[in-house]
């Protein structure tokens, strides 16, 4: 595959380049790799860190901003950032009231940011975590000791930002993360392999006529694979997936995920068939976000990821939100 | 390749199902193909109406609302839709006040809403056209005598549509979007064919080790075919094409946009090589849009667009929008 790109070793630094171009309400620290908001620290307010291998735009960096994320790390691609880079995040935005950590469980990622956390903490940053462990495909995996975290993060980050943009304390903001995190299912199917800059090709094989359930967005191994579906089809497979991990008893938030290379005219189709398919099931879906999110390169195949929510947390995913990828509200 | 889809005769009405679905703040007639915001008609404003072949997403479903288009109508995948549709919508949203057909420059598109027009204006429709013809790449292609129109119809629906918004009556909108579609200019890097849903298999051939400059967002041929290039190298090339045809003298608007197969780390990494080569020559870029907005299905490879603008441009530019793919403001 033909990658746009100068050098492999330059990918990750190339693009924090041309996020500072394209975002000037970002202020992005190219060499050591932290992507803040600008008016960070906000005074009284609970700051929210988050990171990752990159590979997966715009998650985390494009949920930088107001009602969201205050800092993001982007590690290499596919490979986790480091805890200088966290805790110098955290240092960047704390305005006293303490970070918050959004975690997805890939083991590296959770070592880097416990080691940061004590990095944050030796430096007098109150820290909390919270991990995402949200694909229900797969126990262990590749990166993954657990279940592995993906789609649900946004569902995270963004309504455990407005907890804290609406003031919440430190505890409150992480038991908001906590319930949000515990109440989000996701399942991916790839219907090919990504490419990752180190390597120029397929990171996996996949035969033109199949396609893999349960994918990670690493393209991890997922349960099996089939021969090629019919979008209804897949439609149908990945909400008996989520429903059968943890059937609702209440409306649920609907992301349909695209992984990158699949265009948004089919995502739209797929979305069709997901409401199709909760809608036979009697799910509820007050809200859907259709688009490319929570990414792996230019892999075709799309993710659902379901969040159960009450009125309160309804309430705060409907809150403003102003950053690259997700902006809604005054 | 293989897609997310159900049988391809079904592609664009499953589509519009699920955007309707995602979207509620629209109206979508999934039967008759438009696509409305719910609002309309809006009292006292000039609406704007645009529409073309589908495939292209988010164009341009995606930026119908508020501070942009009241309507757009979608045809089959790189097919013209038909003037009852196009007729249909203008009748859905105007207010009295008067349409404007905003048409890319496609012999198909540019027939059908003339007779659209006559059919509107026969229903007492007062109506208005601007044509998109910003691609320098190439003259006459296939379907199209003279320019191609690509990206720069995001810069005229966007600003047109802020003039509209703050009340400018039919005649002052027109000029208006004129002026911008003057002032842009476009062209665009295939590093991959796209895949129709009809053909199910790449539209054109292009081989493993080369790219083609100047390519159309249907994968119409370009200028030349080269061995693979750096992404620096592409963005000099780009920027060159685009500044030999019109070098502007004032500031631009850039839209650093991806054909819909290029990953976002890897756009973003294009974007801090466009500015470097703009810098280079001299060229003021106040503001820069970077992510998937004129595509070409799951096509790898992307396009530049320029739009020079003076200060009232500009401040159109910055006002609100609110639609599913372009939002900001209050």
């Amino acid at each position: 595959m033909k990658q746009l790109i100068n050098v492999p070793e330059r990918v990750v630094t190339d693009a924090l380049r041309g996020m500072a171009a394209a975002h000037p309400e970002l202020s992005v620290d190219v060499e050591r790799r932290v992507v803040v908001r600008r008016d960070a620290p906000v005074a009284g307010k609970v700051a929210l860190v988050s990171g990752g291998g990159s590979g997966h735009e715009p998650l985390h960096g494009g949920f930088v901003g107001p009602g969201m994320l205050d800092a993001a790390c982007p590690g290499e691609v596919f490979t986790s950032p480091v805890p200088d880079q966290m805790a110098r995040a955290a240092a960047a935005v704390d305005s006293g009231e303490g970070v918050l950590f959004v975690v997805k469980n890939y083991t590296g990622d959770v070592l880097n940011f416990d080691m940061a956390a004590e990095l944050a903490e030796d430096e007098g940053v109150r820290v909390a975590k919270v991990l995402v462990q949200d694909d229900v495909a797969v126990t262990d995996s590749t990166f993954t000791a657990g279940r592995r975290g993906t789609g649900g993060t946004l569902f995270v980050e963004k309504i455990a930002g407005a907890a804290a943009a609406e003031g919440a304390p430190l505890e409150r903001v992480e038991r908001v993360a906590r319930r949000v995190a515990e109440a989000c299912r996701s399942f991916g199917v790839a219907l090919t392999a990504c490419t990752t800059p180190a390597k120029g090709g397929p990171t996996f094989d996949l035969p033109p006529g199949e396609l893999e359930l349960g994918i990670g967005i690493h393209g991890e191994p997922g349960r099996e694979r089939r021969p090629m579906m019919t979008s209804g089809e897949i439609a149908d497979a990945t909400v008996d997936a989520l429903l059968a991990d943890d059937p609702p008893n209440g409306p649920v938030l609907a992301l349909v995920n695209g992984m990158g290379g699949t265009p948004l005219l089919e995502l739209y189709g797929f979305n069709a068939e997901v409401q199709r398919a909760l809608g036979e099931r009697g799910v509820a879906v007050p809200r859907t976000l259709v688009g490319n999110y929570v990414t792996s390169l230019d892999m075709a195949g799309c993710s659902v990821t379901l969040c159960q929510v009450d009125e309160e947390l309804l309430r705060w995913w409907d809150a403003p939100v102003a950053t690259p990828a997700l902006r809604w509200g005054r």
